[in-house]
């Protein structure tokens, strides 16, 4: 049962927008480790939308990077043996730092060895953890593994999880579809928009992952980063998906979109509720 | 000489537009280990053609991934330490979970290291091997090397090497370049169409052995899962061709054009012969 | 203060167009030890301008390769463990085989561990250094560091540092940013154009880096080299801008326009001063 309170009261239509305006006023330093599949296309989502990339996970450079940095994002899309040590040394200096970040736990649940490190990274405080209705599910334990990284549920079926989730580790938990689902301890929302085309391309999620950490260093709430990354992908993936002639067009132009994104475009979207 | 049968007694212009039908019906997980080069564009090329990719490289979480997919993609583009092991350990399993799996010896010939882990890998018994010319007579040590990874022969050159390795190894051998020619130990064929600009173009080798990977995951024959492939791949490409301004534009349209064929793109070309 | 010489007597508008014209005559072998952040589109600016790309990084095959190639780049964009091991034996091998080579020092200065790598790099005799502002101040000790991999620094602040790197080290140093300015023991340029949408790419500098590496190959003097190297990507980089909608199709069409350069495009824009 869902019984939390909407989040939305102390919302408005602008809060994404002033996140976005924050994000390219400060151009925020976002630390990435993650995938060789997409770290380009993140990289690029991440200048599109404002930001300032950097990719390291050489574990003696990612402690001097994370303090440097305004958000941190840990995606396990491929993990490396140097990478997973350079993980769990960035999710420690990230505590101490006091630098805000984001987990990505691709594919946990359909391999074990990245569902333990999924946990173990978990414990180490993310103040976001995004991931589909598959992944979430099994971190909890409450569901059987997806299909490789794609989801084998919907958003909807992984909302209990999601909630045990968030309180047992103090995150704020996205669960990404159709429609998107958020909560933390004692909050809900949801964003709607986006496009059928978004899953046909390797890592829109990942990217959305990316986004929400340029939220984190400029939104000291991270649930409300949360909803904004959500929002402002689900805006420019709609946009996108209005020009498209397939997956491929829909890449470029998901990163022409952001890029282009103005008020307009983004007040004028309710995609938070 | 070339005394082999013609395989296209049992084939009709149906076959190739079946077998997407059944990737586009089923989804197959396709576990690829492969180059950070053509990472992305990998996944993106299975996901336009209907494919669930992922693209583990752990040694620690191959053998799980392996049981769990339709196919493996074995591809030495870049060559890590590790993925190294991930890959022997990959090919092992797919030989006892009965994974059929597929081989793209990029650069054999070329460097020892990765000749030596190419013929090491045939031995583990991948049902198709795709290569340019040079690489296939690397193989057999039929010829000198290749000029890095791009072919100095044509097809033609390397027809008896390829049913050489094709004996030797059991596996069917697809030499590609501007015409593709199929060798098994018995059976060949040839897959023409394509476009000029896909040699200009990163990872096009590497994207057909990745979709030939996806029709091994629903073909049982190896031998019309890499003909279907190379001709999916062929008519993509000739589609795309049509309206790409250079090979950027190519790339992007090459996405599009494998997810937007339907069966009169695909029935209407004879490809295959 | 800047008291060097021009070098521009002895450059007429052609120069970058003859380069050009011999790199698709020949189609050199470029090996790239890169980021696997722009590997794919590093290996499609090479392809795109007519060389032929590899990108090696295993320790055991980069000596060979190295002996192959016209001209090597080390780029230290993600460093890995093996790769940086490969980066040492790459630079070595290409002192005693005289294949020349251009290191572009990624986020120098912002990180310890590359910062040092880089000067152990330098120390091996490049022929070309190419790094924005912040990163040739910090290989001189000059400045303080950029944030992440961006400048915070304009390549004018970098001139004094980029002729004391010239001259400790024997290489040409090229600072680019809004102006690409070179400079040697004795000689300076500045290369101008290019497009305001360059640096939200990721991947420009790095794709800058690989052509002069094309550009080395056939082309005896590194100072030329790197100006025509430059030019080059400005060209296609102002032919790219003139049609994009954002970053995405940028990106996109700065591939296109780079296969496209003809005599007209190249020499009708004096870019070298």
């Amino acid at each position: 049962m869902d019984s939390l309170h909407p989040s939305t009261d102390n919302e408005t239509d602008e809060a994404p927008w002033r996140t976005l305006a924050a994000i390219r006023a400060t151009r925020p330093l976002v630390h990435n480790i993650t995938s060789t599949v997409v770290a380009n296309f993140t990289a690029n989502a991440l200048l599109a939308l404002g930001a300032s990339p950097a990719m390291a996970d050489l574990p003696d450079e990612v402690e001097e990077m994370v303090a440097a940095a305004g958000a941190l994002v840990v995606n396990l899309g491929t993990v490396s043996p140097h990478g997973m040590v350079a993980m769990r040394r960035a999710a420690r200096k990230a505590g101490a730092a006091g630098t805000p970040w984001i987990l990505d736990p691709v594919a946990a649940g359909a391999l074990g060895a990245r569902t333990r490190l999924a946990r173990e990274l978990i414990a180490a405080g993310p103040a976001v953890i995004r991931g589909n209705a598959s992944e979430i599910l099994a971190l909890t334990g409450a569901g059987p593994a997806g299909k490789g990284v794609d989801s084998a549920h919907a958003p909807e079926e992984a909302v209990d999880a999601a909630v045990t989730l968030a309180r047992a580790s103090g995150a704020v938990v996205a669960v990404t579809g159709p429609v998107d689902l958020l909560r933390d301890g004692s909050r809900r929302a949801r964003v709607t928009g986006g496009h059928a085309m978004m899953p046909r391309v390797t890592g829109m999620g990942c990217a959305a992952t990316a986004l929400i950490g340029a939220c984190l260093a400029v939104e000291a709430d991270p649930f409300a980063a949360a909803s904004h990354g959500l929002a402002l992908t689900a805006i420019a993936g709609e946009l996108a998906g209005a020009s498209a002639a397939g997956p491929g067009s829909f890449q470029v132009a998901f990163l022409d979109r952001l890029h282009g994104l103005d008020r307009d475009a983004v007040v004028g979207r309710k995609r938070i509720g």
